[in-house]
């Protein structure tokens, strides 16, 4: 059976038993189909090492499996209990500067420690065993939001094996690293330590690879527990990716291990940059899904946590958000939290059954989409259209953080946002693809300052536009090779005859902004471009670099390989791309012949979207101001 | 005698002994009667472990009998000497990152330590031996500002005690800190740590137990060494309160161990809101004397800290503040300290007699104002006059300081500010008092903020309307337990049924501020209010919660509970008071028949006040700006 | 033969040897004569304990010789290896808050650690042994910008020797730390710890000792180096000190023992500042060189770090800053360094060979400017000419650093900064003099926030004036003596007599300006002057200051004492010092009867410059702007 998963973390310990029915009755009222429980359920399930509790939680599945509610069953090794860290205090985290982390808050392990690991397995065995066969079990969710890091010496030893694979011998790592700047030559493997505190800037190489590392580390711990379901079960197994300005591992690779990639997604930002955000995480999470559907694990019900206030969102926004992540190809939308705690760090996290009960406009709403979805349904295994892709590539990020720039400005986040909003902006939408990845069927593909690529990569994008592709290239891209090494001979090094260019120095920008023959303006950052084989398409306006080559455009094979070197703003990129400013976001599914268009009103008057051939399967036509719709055609 | 107290600390051992006839001299001519002795002479005292030197304390003591001049003596316990860390250096005190750190300040131990309270408890005695029959001592001063914490291990193992005596079983602490959540169920109790630095959020009723553990602890710590001084002597014994931005301690439980309470009071702002805050603090600590007079044992005579700048007192402040404290009750005006210091971290901080010595507009002020204040004696023994309240619970304040909060703007000493400055801005005086007083003798009680209160409590406030108050409760009240348990079903909790409201949803703000429909305006903070059976006295206009009630009012038995959903600015409160501002600032204390009334112009033109029957006891009349007059009437 | 130097760092080790010979070939074009090896070299050089690797320098040294390039050859001493960090854990660095750092940046070590010192010692004299009679060699740089502290136990025993030989007896400490103050006494020499983390502030002595002691250690571990080179060797020894806003050591006092004072510089700003930092720069070099030539041993070719982004110096400007260092009495221009790293936490350091290599504008203007230097070689022996003298004492800015002062804008870098621009906006070339210096030559002498003053630099000082000397005091000057103990009376203590004025107390400002009577304005500070045996220049206007003296001047035997109690603005101080603002810089060095006026054009248009009678030695005139030229005269 097709359907879409509605529901969300469901941790029924926090409650008296007599709620747990009322749980029921209300999930089956507001539509619920899917509730993950046990993420945080450790020191309930195991009280004391080796003594379990199943009683309450065999309760709790049972009941919901009456009810119909399937479960997506979680390992809770994200948050060991107390009598955990007393036992083993070797395998409490230690930070940079080398205190060591205390219990209380979650997240209090390391896992480079035997004992974690043995835990981790352990309870992940125990509820193997016991629930591999319960009828209400539809999905094992190892761990959460996998991404806690520590610098202790059993993380540092585990380091050391780690770079030895890499690297194979000494020789190596120390011309990987540049270690003979500032003379930190490595005569033996047990000299090299995790980049904790130092006295000045940290090696960059070592940064990176010590976050490569750490993303290794972090998929073979849940490699173990995987092993150990699967050894009973045959369910899909997935973790839930966590991703906001910080992105702990590499998605992209882990998506190979997980039968389905999961993300939770909380965007920041109070106004209409919250659909811009959703938009973006889940065009991201298609992307590590290899274009596959994918499922919104987490996602907040009433409020957006923008900065220093909760947001509340306006009625109608949580189904907004919710059809956007669907659109844009999830299963479903799941929620933290079914109830609102009563106590507790989050306890003012918004939740599916707010404080004040089920008699208030959040369950309403609730409600009201979950009675909703299942006619959706049908667009559950369908995929999304883009013909557009953007390179994402998480170790250039990492890269770029652990690196002294020549600029505060230089954000590989910030830039691939931008990227992604001048599309978004015109109600385009687009993929995100690795810089190796196949990209023969797009007609464009956009590179934000892709400091960091392969030389296997960057054939890959020369044999794009060989073969007629339209590639734009953004500033500081191309600079340094796996190991941070520069290109040398003139940047955009792994660039520079694809495009065409030469360029010897950056001119990054204060404040200001930079004008353009075109009209148009850049910001932040500006090179001083030569354009050797490439023709010039806008200039430089005043300042030092006044007349010389802003954007330039080479023709190469069937394909034209184009460089911006400069962070154009809205108005600039959107001339440059031909896309014109709307305010219906337009995505589109498609199985077969049939096509669903998802249609998002994001302004402030009411759209008549022509929809001829079409028949509306959710929301209204015409679309109110944030509104939504969607239609199936033929 | 009945008499004001005017003086101030003195710290003879860092003088020359050729000063300290001098000093006499000038504080007879200053009409200096009281003085601080011993609070940093740990190191002069017993400059070895257990090895004493009095001699010079007996001199100076002498000395200040011979001159007239009374003794607050002070157990130095607030700054042990290098020799003392040196010997125990497990008695210095640790952060929450577990760092210890190092004497060369001062407050450097952790009164956790048994070291520690032995040595304190041994210098105490030592000082009751030798002094407490010395015909100049009027008071014991023990230690100095209360208020240093500690994360060590000996801290550690005085917090399980002290859970174990709240809870009494660990079920009871899983409930009360929601253990639940994130899997921080407790099997042990020595499993249990300190509010420690951990990988996220800590727990918030965890730490709201440590700061109750920790206040508790220092009052054990003054208990001991009170006991000490009480064994031999019968003077008066207190301990400096002290109050900022922060409380460290629960100052109204407190109180019931001092014979006096005592402040020390800095204000830090340049401008007229340090005769606000001014007010504010003698305020609150007359609430904690139960509306005793009190006493203001510290205040900075020359100068302001206002942040990154010492402001000078503009001539005639120092005695206007001074004046200030005492019409709120203050048995007379100290300060800190009598004569600058040469060195030392303080050296600029502001004396009686400073830098430039006595010939300076400094100690000519000091000594004016030493002149005037035998007028003002006759007040010593009165009571100050109120008739509204403002509540207070430090309680809340930590609860506050440690919950993830809905809003950053949320801030429980600028709420309780606020509303102290709505009353004080038209020149009526208020009284602070704990939620389970008797509140019978104030016609309105205002309620800032009451985030956490207990079922007593609340019962207490809905007894106070039956019986006829008139009760405003603020935004954000009622929510919690003292627990940290949210009350469910709606908020304000507590106080929905007395209300008659029902919030499902709070709205904060961003910066910008939110209109009302009776012209005035709301800032920070907004609620989604249901008038279930309240009468709505104002609405919101525009924004999401435009026409929904933003203040309700409802009659209860014979009296009236009013609710307040956002921050009101200043105008819109003294029009919903019915306040009107005022230059002029009046304080009103009495004793039988006679009142004394304070006047204080704080506006910049020449006031006539209307004084007739009465007499002029100090100041002058009409009132200059800046100017201040007491009368005694009839 | 008299030369000036030209050329930078030179890494080899970062490259393979086939790029040597390119480097060399390179360096001759540029018309590079010196370069500096082996600064960070000591993992290459002993890649294990006692285990040296000289090969590959014997190979670098010869090429060099071979293309007529002398040799700056560093003791790599700055960045000791991995394997020393691992064999001598307890020598790495502790900071204030007892973190032990980690090796894989630079300066990880502490100086106290004997481990330390024999080491470097002995890769010093295994330098000396193979090296000392190489043809190329002509200079000795020992270590790197020396600078390093460390607060671990090591360090504190060192310390307290260094508090025993300056102070004798602890009763002496004890009244020069004023430690009777919160308590401090210390009763032995085995309590005193170094100014760790703590409570609360910090004593300012102990703060300023512990400054003034790892000064000295260092000087210590320099001479130690400095030994072991001299004994085998007669080349010049040095090191290059470092200066930003921030002076790790007393070069006033090292410059005795280096053999040529030579300093790094990096200027901050990207504008015009970056020009009148430069000047401050070199004019406080030579000041520590007692005014004979000294050298710029690094500078940056490329870019100045502005703060957040690097800004590319604009074509013209490094031969500019160049010859501005030249022009006050640099022997030469170098730079850091001769290839940009491929890899590393420098690597985007700007070069003398860029990344984009030697076919750069960058290559080219190195070029261009190394072939212009042989001409002006004739200027290497010359002093600059100075009749004005700014003082500068770097204990006075510790000394500021460490004290909670009565604002957060007394900053004694700014207050020298602001009193040098005044001069440098009027093209008046200044001299840096220690206060205790012979100030006889001087027209004038300025004195920035001397807030620390010994008696004998203010009997000095006075001798001065008497003797005809023109001497402008700044506000918060002589307060303190050398133990930060306050010269009690008034301020400005050590100057009341000689000034004539009394302060009894201080008005920082808030962030607004004071008018002062002459029509100037004073920001920032302001003081309540009284002129007691002073003429009044000018006084304050409005505010609690209005009427009141802002400056003060007295004729003292043949000359005259100024006060100026506030920070004067830019424009007033011009007025005041009868200064006028001129966009051309003149800076002349004088050798017997010839002098060389270097021009520099910092304004928008060109510039005709009389040069009657002299002859173009380098540059152009008329001066374009940006522009520079050298003539000679007669």
């Amino acid at each position: 059976m097709t359907r879409l998963w509605y529901g969300g973390d469901y941790n029924p310990e926090q409650w008296d038993p007599a709620v747990w029915k009322e749980d029921v009755d209300l999930m089956r009222q507001a539509g619920v189909n899917l509730v993950t429980v046990g993420v945080f359920s450790w020191s309930s399930l195991e009280p004391a090492a080796g003594k379990y509790d199943f009683g309450w939680l065999d309760q709790v599945l049972d009941l919901l499996h009456h009810g119909g509610i399937a479960v997506d069953l979680a390992t809770p090794t994200a948050s060991p209990p107390p009598w955990f860290s007393r036992l083993h205090p070797e395998a409490l985290p230690v930070t940079a500067d080398g205190v060591r982390l205390t219990h209380g808050s979650r997240d209090t392990y390391c896992a480079c420690a035997p004992a974690y690991r043995e835990a981790a397995r352990g309870i992940a065995r125990a509820l193997a065993e016991r629930y591999h066969d319960h009828p209400a079990l539809a999905m094992w969710h190892v761990h959460n939001e996998f991404g806690t890091t520590c610098y202790c010496s059993l993380a540092a030893a585990r380091f050391r094996d780690w770079l030895r694979d890499r690297y194979g011998s000494l020789d190596r790592l120390n011309e990987a690293w540049t270690t003979a700047f500032w003379s930190q030559g490595y005569a033996d493997w047990t000299e090299i330590e995790p980049p904790r505190k130092t006295q000045y800037l940290v090696n960059p190489t070592q940064y990176l690879d010590f976050r490569r590392f750490w993303s290794d580390e972090l998929l073979a711990a849940y490699l173990e527990q995987k092993a150990e379901l699967r050894e009973l079960s045959t369910v899909p197994i997935t973790t839930n990716f966590v991703f906001g300005g910080w992105v702990p591992v590499n998605h992209a690779r882990w998506a190979a291990e997980v039968d389905v990639v999961a993300i939770d997604h909380y965007p920041d930002q109070a106004g209409i940059g919250a659909e811009e955000q959703t938009a973006f995480g889940a065009d991201l999470a298609r992307g590590w899904s290899g274009g596959k559907p994918w499922l919104l694990m987490e996602q907040a019900a009433g409020s957006i946590n923008a900065g220093r206030r909760l947001h509340t969102k306006e009625p109608g926004r949580m189904a907004r958000h919710s059809l956007s992540h669907i659109a844009r190809g999830s299963r479903g939308a799941l929620f933290f939290q079914w109830r609102a705690s009563r106590g507790g760090a989050e306890m003012f996290h918004s939740a599916m059954v707010p404080h004040a009960g089920p008699d208030s406009r959040m369950f309403r709403e609730i409600s009201a989409l979950g009675s909703e979805l299942p006619r959706l349904a049908e667009v559950a295994e369908s995929n999304v259209v883009a013909e557009v892709a953007i390179l994402w590539d998480v170790e250039c990020w990492w890269a770029m953080q652990g690196t002294h720039l020549p600029s505060s400005s230089l954000d590989y986040l910030a830039a691939a946002r931008s990227a992604h909003r001048h599309f978004w902006r015109a109600g385009v939408t687009v993929d995100f693809a690795s810089p190796d990845a196949d990209l023969s069927s797009y007609r464009q593909v956009v590179v934000p300052s892709l400091y960091l690529i392969s030389d296997e990569a960057a054939a890959n994008l020369a044999g794009y536009v060989q073969n007629g592709g339209q590639l734009v290239v953004g500033y500081f891209s191309g600079i340094v090779d796996p190991d941070l090494r520069v290109r040398l001979g003139g940047y955009p090094g792994a660039f520079t005859e694809l495009l065409g260019v030469r360029v010897e120095e950056f001119h990054p920008l204060a404040d200001d902004e930079v004008a353009l023959s075109s009209g148009g303006r850049g910001r932040l950052w500006s090179e001083d471009v030569q354009a050797v084989s490439a023709e010039i398409v806008d200039r430089y306006v005043g300042g030092v670099l006044d007349g010389k080559p802003a954007i330039t455009r080479r023709e190469v094979g069937a394909g034209t390989a184009w460089y911006v070197s400069t962070e154009l703003d809205d108005a600039t990129a959107a001339e440059l791309f031909g896309l014109s400013t709307s305010p219906v976001e337009v995505v589109r599914r498609r199985s077969g012949e049939t096509t669903w268009t998802f249609l998002f009103n994001h302004g402030d008057a009411e759209v008549v979207v022509p929809a001829d051939g079409s028949e509306l399967v959710v929301g209204e036509l015409p679309l109110r101001p944030g509104g939504y719709a969607v239609v199936r055609s033929p």
